[in-house]
């Protein structure tokens, strides 16, 4: 089977421990995680052979990320070297009425300042069949949009499959460009996308929707726009998450392939151990799917959206289950009786 | 803007982790707390200057609870240094159906064993505008009680504003007296109370009555009891608890002003990480609400409980979180969305 | 009083904190339990004399069980030191959607090759009133098997009341006999047995039934049956578990006497501290409320599920609560108030 | 063999972890210990049979005291419970040239407060042929003094060997009495008394002296003022303890019998993991070796050093090591090699 | 008493613990120190009233440090907020023959990217009676080496002792400019030098030197040099610091008036806990010594060592001991005897 | 560059922390290594490819292994799955006078069980060029004795260096042969042997000889004796290993060719954070000198002595550093300086 290439940037992510908050903490659990790498992990974990593009700093530090990759077998072997710094997340675990907290410690990062010969994007891609990026990257910095315009182009000149997960960060985009200037020609070479209708829109420049995905018949017309802007197009996902706490959530999905709407049925997920990583862990299972059960799509959403529940229950950032215990899960083997 | 000072014991808090039991616990959390000092260190959350006037051991666990007062922008000039001991509380978290337990270690602390020249409340009131203390003071010893009723007197005598928490602890007393043949005397000089009623009832030595929250028409009449003993009376708050189990409560809160009840919505509270302090912290944002919104009883009350709400997030005696965090719990935003 | 002689194999647990994955693990929390072993605890715990019967290897970890054995007040007069190991079990604590999950490594153990003449069961049980096995025992091996069934001999030729929890493990069983061929022997010197309807047809070898504990009125038929087989019988009681997710059960349990179905109300548990050995506080309460409350069924019964409710609040294999906590919770105190 | 009764104060015991100092602290390892529960640990350890008699509160923590003492196999059949608390005791564990530090929190403890018929004396030591006190009981209050007066009666009225451990705490002493208006009557029923000669000699009420112990000549004439005071003495003990830093000392020991100096070998003891209760563990081996190697003093000295070099290794108060361990210790295997 | 200002950068510190290297660790403990700021909390806890200029970042991550100096009695009057982040190192604790590893993550600090409006020097020296700085403020970036001449030159203007402790990092002066660029405009201000002889050379420009620090009668000559560089010298001070191995480490101190040369013995410091800061430590005595001894300086220059000392015991950046810890190790009572 | 092949067992290391006793311990660290294992970890951080053999069961514990297999750089493609466990040991770490002690619990273990066809040895070593085996492999197993003749024999028909480190472990060697009976038929094709003369003599049925180390005209002929029976041998190597404590070792090593000794200065190593697994130090970097430095036998044996001196600083089986601090190490900079 040909690889995944994802590509985006790894952090090293500081977080406290047992609810604490920045201010109380006399430690910071260490461990390294970014959106796209996560996908990675999903992918490996599934038994997909994968790569993560990316810079990290010529140190200490960055050889941690190098660990973290082949430790879950995660494919390194175009990894850059070079730049000042690692960037840094601090994240602050919520708990019932009071949300979780991230603080950024991004800027000036190896990847944020990658140049244009990082990475020889035609020998990267030449043995891959899919590529992912996310809206992440083009946020990062000028250099980081530019980078993920080549990789993309060369995919798609190479044939690839080209997925996007939308991952809008108002914290993030700071350098001087709004979405809307930057992710349309980004995203109309992608087959997949990942995203709330309202994401698309505002990174598509489009006029605001607040679309209901209760009300199913009235989703097609709404993804068909999407649909329009990108002529590659084949699938749109959205992750349904209502939130009821930091501690509980309800998790569903959708995926639209510009005809049929495919729901992922509303799952109890509480009480949430980290739901950072859970919309990766979506994305994770809808690349899976869609390379797996091809034109079972239903089988896909379902895969996704209890991929994203099962994530919640995982400390970290990356989403360490098994395909057997996703199935386990959509099957409802949901009660918590201890195998034995 | 002038400053709150409040008045009562500080103590160490060793709770077992990971809700463990007493009897399994082979190391124990170490903190600082104490009702009064809680909503002193609310309020300076909240920007408002304030002291906390206590009496610690001049010895190495006294002067952790300096750096502690210092740490939280608690004013500390009036601090008496004296007496054997610093007192201790245990705390073991309970979950579920099994309830948290504490254990005092009270006894023979340098606040239970203050003397009568200790503190100077002309001195320390003098640039005050409020004055808060609560029932645990008068509880402790007969001469905290006496201590607590020449502050009582000199706060009234300059004019400033007084509060007191009921905080009916039915472990302490034990010096001979009842709360009834205490409490009355000093109730007579506060503006503002919190408790239930029929905690206020049973200290100021009236009959006992089950009054029910939820029969709002019913509650002026018996609210108004209580300002016919005290004659500055100017409010009276409740905190609304319905405790579901130890780890699941909901919470509310009523405000009265001798003519109309102001109610707080009721909340659900569920995990809690810590319920000790909570209604500290309703306290604190009482004082804070009366002081700033002035009139706009409404948004006091709702500020009230909605602090209460999230100090069960937070571990420790006191409520870390700031007015920003606590309004936009107020208006809903209590979803546990991650901020980035 | 005479005393409960309870038999069985005491495990090293391994377990991972903070619902970490076993790959995510680097230490596990250490502590040593087992179904017998955590009954006589909770017996210990109510002031029921008790001793724990066991074979232990005669080495350092062998110690540390018996240091466990003495602390918590279960006689350990009759161990048997030797073999090659001691049995360990890895516990991974699951969260929400995520089941727990067990590895056992209790292969080859001291206790699974015991051997004959490890225990005088004369001697062992002369001062007893009570025997307690379960059907962990036998499963397992050949020798355990066998060293079970005279300890049941003896203790039935010496009088005792007999009881067996059949905890029917499906990962153990592994030596070349099925439960049928096992159980039916052992069974029917029981006067008290305690398990599923369905999982007691499975080891005696008749048929598969579906039992509905809702439909009360169609127990005592299917629970009849269980007596034909053990002409000692005097009570069946199952645990009725409803398990919502990993976090969230509903506990309640039915006690038969061969004429009269009892039944403790359903009780929310939530959530979950850890929530192995909950079936053992239920056994352990049963046999507390047979020999202290006798012919008063109900109280039994109300009495074993409240003490398997509590357990879920505990971590580590038993159930480390009073008596009086069990009947507060009956009594529905389960409201989490801080008692202080 | 007849058991070793040993009468005194436990305590819990709050450490800071990592040579972290008090104010540094968030957390406290908890264990328990004192002078005289350490010497029956060690005894217990090295198979003697040993009571220990004591009072705590009727509370959580008492309890935990009582989990400790049979855990560790020391009798507890007249523990006296009552009492407003448990004495405590903060320790920060120095390093280099940073001593360690404690904060006694002791006074008013259920022991200090001990009164007249806590302990039925005649009934405790009918079956003992030891008594062991230390110079910390008198200091702690006059109740104290006068219950050890009374257990050293009856020991001696009963004709047991009385030994003590002179302990001087220059913190303790505070109720109104010096040492040499109290220990004189207390030491003159001794038979085996530990502690340095100016120690005695201060206790005793005689003019200070500066033994030189390297002169070994000079000390029996010392040593001699002691027995003149007590009139049953048969032995004297001293550790010698050079302390080099707070992480290094070097160990001997001197025994002295009224007429031959007995001595052993210095040995280095760095690190230094534990240094608390090392006297305890000198003289737990000075009571094991009497009662064990009878004439053969040398062997006893030699123990009662190597034993207290090991403690030194041994995190918290009392003395965690076999008999075997001492005796290798002794024979030179001190180097640290791996046995595997 | 006037107060001391003292000025530079701030940094989370995340240390590894128990010597586990970067790629082993799986969290980091997190403190806050600089070596500026680490002066300031030696004079605090001396008794001196110290000011701590910075910048850092106007977020929670900086708000940490603010606390910080608040619980360390450090003033924060003039604390600028704004920038990107706050600076980090990464630190790994060494051993033995393992050296300490630093790994920084400081550029694009707030420090770093300070602005001239950040301070207004005038004000914020205006009640204060010392300024210190130090060599790696002008190493940091040029903005930094600027803000430093203003407040060096206000300083002098307003008549107040200037100190600089030289402390050469290689890893930083990466924006262009050698130190001997810079340093020496920065030097000649200052009224007291910290530093060795050939750092002080290199700093200034001049050609290489190996001082022999034993031959104590070749050293004026070679300080005299750098009184020749700084018209308004007083005084320059060496730390003597022989390495053994990262465990152990020789100390002493040499203080030169441009007249007679002052020695500190030298003492054993081992095992070291931590020595990050010891510099510093040493700094923070001079100051006080030359402020409260004043003509004494060989009471100066062995308070300086004892504090350098006695910092390689406490962990984290800064050195918490009190005068009199000091006194007594000077004294020689560094034999590590518990006091109790 | 072609690959170094190891064979050997991998197992679960558990620990206890803080120097505690395995009686102490409430968790364990847990971490993975064996001496083949922890051999081919020195050679991946110096660079050089490697392989590991080994067989691991089929469970969550032995994908544990293969995560840090994969994680260290080391291959793994040859790994076979089953049998029933995965061997254990625990670890109680030593201090000063007391010895670490180690409690083996690999019996059964998948390794201990390997069966003929788990490995097919002429697919595993065709690309390597170096296959290294030790002592402790015929010590499990009749089987894994015979799997280690067989792979032997491969790889000296293939052509490869053979290396073997003697490692005796008397606690192993339970399967009814002695060493004698068994290493000579597997020495005989070895290139390097690392061990003691006593042990090698011990070994291959010689008379036992006690060396003198330190007086080297007496070695040739001792070690003559075994190239005697090894016609392969090229080279020996002796880890010089001098115990002062637990705490405190002193280091050197000895390589011989058959004509020269070659010698490694002793060096100090105190304080010890870890001393299992430096043997395995001391043969990586004997593999890596005599691969990389040829026929500099020097440079070969100061690389070794000196990556055995750093392995003591290390937590853990192996040695997580790199040839640049080795090389640090024999240039002598020991010195503990902090690189900043």
């Amino acid at each position: 089977m040909k690889k995944v290439v994802t590509f985006g940037e790894i952090m090293l992510r500081l977080s406290t421990e047992r609810h604490l908050r920045f201010i109380q903490a006399k430690s910071f659990a260490a461990s390294y995680g970014g959106g796209e790498f996560n996908v990675s992990v999903s992918l490996a974990n599934y038994g997909i052979d994968t790569e993560f593009v990316t810079k990290v700093p010529d140190n200490d530090i960055g050889a941690c990320t190098v660990k973290e990759m082949r430790k879950l077998k995660v494919g390194l072997d175009h990894t850059a070297f070079g730049g000042d710094r690692l960037g840094i997340y601090f994240l602050e675990t919520g708990a019932g009425t009071r949300s979780s907290k991230v603080v950024y410690d991004r800027a000036h990062s190896a990847f944020a300042t990658t140049e244009p010969d990082d990475f020889d994007w035609e020998v990267i891609l030449k043995d891959a069949t899919w590529f992912h990026w996310s809206g992440i990257t083009p946020a990062i910095s000028e250099q980081a949009a530019q980078q993920c315009l080549v990789a993309i182009k060369t995919a798609h000149k190479l044939g690839l499959k080209i997925s996007c997960d939308l991952n809008y960060r108002s914290k993030l985009w700071k350098y001087g460009k709004e979405p809307h200037e930057v992710m349309p020609e980004l995203l109309k070479y992608s087959h997949v996308i990942l995203g709330d209708i309202d994401t698309a829109y505002f990174m598509l420049g489009e006029n605001k929707v607040e679309p209901n995905y209760q009300d199913e018949a009235t989703l097609p017309n709404l993804y068909d726009v999407i649909f329009e802007y990108c002529p590659n197009l084949e699938m749109v996902a959205t992750t349904l998450r209502y939130s009821i706490s930091a501690s509980h959530q309800r998790i569903g999905g959708i995926l639209y392939n510009g005809n049929t709407i495919y729901k992922a049925a509303i799952k109890e997920v509480t009480p949430i151990v980290d739901r950072v990583g859970s919309g990766d862990a979506f994305m994770g299972g809808l690349i899976y799917g869609l390379m797996t059960y091809k034109t079972d799509l239903q089988r896909t959403i379902d895969f996704s959206a209890a991929a994203c529940c099962l994530k919640h229950t995982i400390s970290g950032d990356y989403n360490l289950v098994t395909k057997e215990e996703i199935e386990d899960l959509i099957k409802g083997n949901a009660t918590g009786k201890v195998s034995r």
